[in-house]
C-alpha cells in the first residue's frame, strides 16, 4: 500500500481494519444477533433453515453495526437500536436472497447460495417473510419516523434493482446512471441504517442529515470498491472469484470508464463481452489488461475515495471519540479492501 | 342451481351476484383506483409497465372492495380508507407476482402472467417494489394499529406460502394442515382488509374482531370454492382451465378428501398423479370421476358453506342496511361461483 493509492491515511500503519468498529459494538451486537435469531424463527421450519443459511453464513453485518456505532456516536443509552439494527439486517438479507434468484448466481461469500440449495421458489418466499418480519419489528418499535425512513429505503432499493436489471448488458450505461443505480440499490440502506440512530436518540434534523450523508457516501464508496475488486481480488479474500461481474455481463463503473476511453476496436470487444457473445477466460484477461491500461480500475477507486472523504467529512458534525474514530476507520477500511 | 347445492339463499332468485358490492363502493373505488395508478408509478418505467399488466388485468379487486364496504358498514365518513384499500391491493398484487414465479404458471385470469412476458427477475423485483410501496402508503396514513395488522398479515402470508411449498405434492397432507395453509396464505389478507376499516372508523375491539372474523371466514370459503372450481369450472368463466391444480400436483381439499376416502388401488392412482408421474388428460378424467364418486368436491363446497355461514353470522354485530346486505350477498356469491 502506498500513498498514491491510499491517500486518506497516508502516514499511518498498519492497514485500516474493521476491528475498532467490531470492538465498539461487540456488546450491542450480541443483543442484535439474539434478536435476529429469535425473530427469524417460524413454525414453518424451512424458514429458519433457509434464512439461517445466509444469516449464519459469515456476512460482516456491516449495516446493523453502523446503526449501533452511530447510536454510540450520539451517546444513546437505550436499547431500541438493537431491534432496529435487526430490521436493517433483515431487509438486507431479504434483498440478498432475491438478488441471488435474480442473478442466478451460485456462490456468495464462497458458499453455495440459498437458491442453489433450496430452489428459487423457497428463496423468493423466505425473502418475503424476512422483509415482512422486518416491518413487524419496526412496528413494535413504534416510531413512524423510522418506519418512514426504512419503508422508503426498501422501495428505493427495489426501484434500483429493477433499474439495474433494465441496464443489464447495456454497454452505453453512463456514469451518472450507474451512480443513480448504486445510490438506490446499495447506498440508501447504508444511509437509513445510520440515520435511524439519530431518530432513536431523538436528535435534530441536522444530526439526522449528517448521519444520512455519512451512510450514503460510505455506501457508494463501498459499492464502487466492490465493483473494482471484482477485477483485482482473488477468491481467498473475497469469497468470490475475479471476473464474476465480467462473466455475467455486468456494466459496472470500471467497465463504463474503460469503454468510454476505448478505441473503436476495443469498444467492439467490450460490446461482445458485455452481450455475452465473448466473455470467457481469454476475454477476461484482455478486459483486465484494458482496465489497467485505461486506468479504469484506478479511477473507480479514486471515485470511491471521493465518496469516502465526503463520508468522513460528514462526521465533522460530531465530537471526537472512539465512535467517530471507529466510523472513520470503517470508511478507510472499505476503501483499503481493494489494495 | 337447486336448494341442495346452495342452501344459504334457498328461496331467492336470481343467483347472488357481486353487483350490490360493486354498486355500494363504486364512488370510493374510483378514488382507490386513482391512488393505485398514481402510486405504482416510478421513474423506472419497467415498474409501472409490469405492475400495470397485472393491476389492469381484470382482477375483481375483492380485497380493497371489502375495506370500502366495511367502512361503509360503519358509516365511516372520512377518506383514509382509500389509501389503505390501495395498500391491501398492492400487497395482494405483490403476492400474485411472486406466486406466479413460484408456481412457474403461465396464465392468470386467462392472460399471460407477468413472469412469462417480463421474466422472473423483473417480476420478483417489481413485487418487492409494490410490497415496499404498500408500506410507504401505510406509514403516510400513520396508524400504528393498521401497520401492525397489515405487517402481521404480510408475514403470515409469506409463512403460509412457504408452508404450502413444503406441503407441495404431499398426498398425506391433512385437512387440518390444509386449513392452516389457506388461513395463512389467503384468509389473513381478507381478514386484515376488513379489520382495518374498524381501525380507521375508530371503533371498539369487538367491532374489529367481528370484521376480522367476517373477512377470515369469507377468505377461507373463497379459497375452498376456488379449489373446488378447478375440478368443475370451465375456462370461459374463470380464466383458467379445469385441472390446472391437478397437473401441478397441488394437494387441495378435494384431493385430500378423495384420497382419504379412496380404496388402496385408487390411493395408488392419487399418489402417482400428485407426484407428477401420471397427471395427463386421461388421469384428470379419472380424478374428476373419483372426486365425484367420493363426493369430495361436494363436501369441499359444504365446508365452504360452513365458513360462509360463519362469515354471514359475524355480520349480526352490525345494523341492517345496504352495506350489510351487500357483504352478505358477497359471501353468497363467493359460494355460488361453483354452481
Amino acid at each position: 500500500m502506498t500513498a498514491t493509492v491510499h491517500p486518506i491515511r497516508p502516514n499511518r500503519e498498519p492497514a485500516p481494519s474493521l476491528q475498532p468498529l467490531l470492538n465498539l459494538v461487540a456488546g450491542d451486537m450480541n443483543e442484535v444477533n439474539r434478536c435476529i435469531l429469535e425473530r427469524m424463527q417460524s413454525p414453518v421450519s424451512l424458514i429458519p433453515a433457509l434464512a439461517g443459511h445466509l444469516i449464519a453464513g459469515g456476512g460482516k453485518r456491516m449495516r446493523p453495526m453502523l446503526t449501533l456505532a452511530c447510536a454510540r456516536l450520539l451517546d444513546y443509552a437505550g436499547t431500541r437500536h438493537h431491534k432496529l439494527a435487526a430490521c436493517v439486517e433483515f431487509i438486507h438479507t431479504a434483498t440478498l436472497l432475491h438478488d441471488d434468484v435474480v442473478d442466478g448466481s451460485g456462490l456468495r461469500r464462497g458458499k453455495e447460495t440459498a437458491n442453489l440449495i433450496y430452489g428459487n421458489p423457497a428463496t423468493v418466499l423466505v425473502g418475503d417473510f424476512l422483509f415482512s418480519r422486518s416491518f413487524e419489528l419496526m412496528v413494535e418499535d413504534g416510531s413512524l419516523r423510522v418506519l418512514k425512513i426504512l419503508s422508503h429505503a426498501s422501495s428505493t432499493i427495489a426501484e434500483g434493482e429493477v433499474d439495474q436489471l433494465t441496464a443489464a448488458r447495456e454497454i452505453e450505461t453512463t456514469e451518472d446512471r450507474y451512480l443513480d443505480i448504486i445510490s438506490a440499490k446499495t447506498a440508501v440502506l447504508f444511509a437509513a441504517a445510520c440515520q435511524i440512530a439519530a431518530v432513536v436518540a431523538e436528535r435534530d434534523d441536522k444530526t439526522e442529515a449528517a448521519l444520512e450523508s455519512f451512510g450514503r457516501n460510505l455506501g457508494i464508496a463501498f459499492q464502487l470498491v466492490d465493483d473494482a475488486i471484482d477485477y483485482v481480488s482473488d477468491a481467498d479474500t473475497m469469497g468470490k472469484s475475479i471476473g464474476d461481474d465480467f462473466r455475467e455481463g455486468k456494466v459496472t463503473l470500471p467497465v463504463i470508464l474503460a469503454y468510454q476511453r476505448a478505441s473503436e476496436e476495443d469498444r467492439l470487444f467490450w460490446r461482445d463481452a458485455v452481450s455475452g457473445r465473448a466473455a470467457g477466460d481469454e476475454e477476461l484477461a484482455r478486459a483486465v489488461e484494458l482496465l489497467k491500461s485505461s486506468r479504469a480500475v484506478d479511477d473507480t477507486l479514486a471515485r470511491a475515495r471521493h465518496y469516502g472523504s465526503r463520508a468522513i467529512d460528514a462526521l465533522a458534525h460530531f465530537p471526537n471519540g472512539p465512535a467517530r474514530a471507529a466510523l472513520t476507520e470503517t470508511v478507510e477500511f472499505a476503501i483499503a479492501r481493494a489494495y
